[in-house]
């Protein structure tokens, strides 16, 4: 039987991630994983047997929720900050997914893997840009939010080095970024195929995006309608509730 | 006292814009203005003093109402096809604009202006790219809907080059060419500043989106609530009724 003291550190907390009872180790004052990772982990697919790996992954939530989610062959997550990698180690050590999840320190300028090798890429960047914001002092939360140790360019630079052709890459961002990430995936060979912008609510501006690319590929994007979080009464929509709890 | 004889010619009809009392020639056959040209005017914005231009102009719908709806100093159209020029002209008379709103025939290729001549520019170009879609023979209404005689790049180029630092250009268009849309303002210094997807229900996936962005200066695309043509009771909503009668 697992013990929970064995896996949780000083000032970390488990959280349930309502999927095959997995649980997810999270730290408010390190990182907690937030909306914008859960709707993610809704909008990629991973396919039977598909080998899939996120990028800038955190505490791992999204390839931990993929995992449940999906019947792909395998996933790994790639996180340069070395305390967030331990906690990730652990909620996969103790939803007992060592062999199917991985999470490999590292950064994605000089990610440790060789190209071509996944068929499935996820990415929940920082969103600010260098130099836009209020940026904190480089903190386990303004690495997560700022890009302080990669960009935007490198996230999407190493995407499309490390997908397989006609691979899927499948990003969370915001939309006063959209510009710049089609320039990029133009760039990088990365063809923009679905986009989904996510209010709030339905009378409120577009604050989040949802996108997914393939590597070449023809560009013909499809935009879905927009995914709206709460009802007018403050409850999630229907939607948000089957990818949280369903 | 004006006789609607003398400005239609066979096949021809006058429509009510609701603006002013203005009307436009139309010919079913040829081209009648859609929602997109609609939209596009309650989009764009000239300020008082400034000089407009609308790009694939057809018969001259933008520049007309633009000119009812505005305060701008002057109003003007480009148009390739000399019969819609014909028929922008007569509707200019007809509403008695001349001096006001002006109908050039030319290509925006090699537009007859001097570089940053207009602080605001306007384009409902063809939707259609070239290689795509059904073409029909090369007929007034095949040439306004696919890119026959002018490019996405062509329309996006030209507004570059006839637009002052900081001029503004609105566009309607699809949303399945958003990505190439960012990568061509990128190319010729747009700044993307202002996108809003337009969709017919609030179930239904956008349809038509519309972008504004300014001449040189910093990029950060601001995204506004989706514009929804219909109620669920396929009547249009508040706000188009606006746009169209108020």
């Amino acid at each position: 039987m697992l013990h929970v003291e064995h896996f949780l550190k000083d000032g970390e907390r488990l959280d349930d991630l309502h999927r095959n009872g997995y649980k997810i180790i999270q730290d408010p004052k390190k990182f907690c994983f937030g909306m914008d990772a859960a709707l993610l982990s809704g909008f990629a697919k991973v396919h039977k047997g598909q080998r899939h790996l996120d990028l800038c992954s955190g505490n791992g939530v999204i390839p931990i929720l993929l995992s449940a989610k999906s019947k792909g062959d395998s996933f790994a997550g790639l996180e340069i900050q070395e305390e967030m990698v331990d906690m990730a180690r652990r909620s996969i050590a103790f939803n007992e997914l060592c062999g199917r999840v991985e999470m490999f320190h590292g950064d994605v300028k000089q990610a440790p893997f060789s190209p071509a090798k996944f068929d499935v890429i996820t990415a929940n960047p920082p969103y600010v840009a260098v130099g836009h914001g209020a940026k904190s002092p480089a903190t386990a939360k303004a690495i997560a939010r700022h890009e302080i140790l990669c960009t935007l360019e490198d996230v999407i630079a190493a995407a499309s080095r490390l997908l397989v052709s006609n691979g899927s890459f499948y990003m969370v961002h915001r939309p006063s970024r959209l510009p710049e990430i089609f320039v990029l995936f133009e760039k990088y060979k990365l063809a923009a195929k679905i986009l989904r912008l996510v209010q709030a609510k339905t009378s409120t501006a577009p604050n989040m995006l949802l996108v997914a690319a393939t590597k070449s590929g023809g560009a013909h994007l499809k935009t879905q309608p927009n995914l709206i979080i709460y009802e007018e009464n403050g409850k999630y929509t229907k939607e948000v509730r089957e990818i949280y709890y369903e």
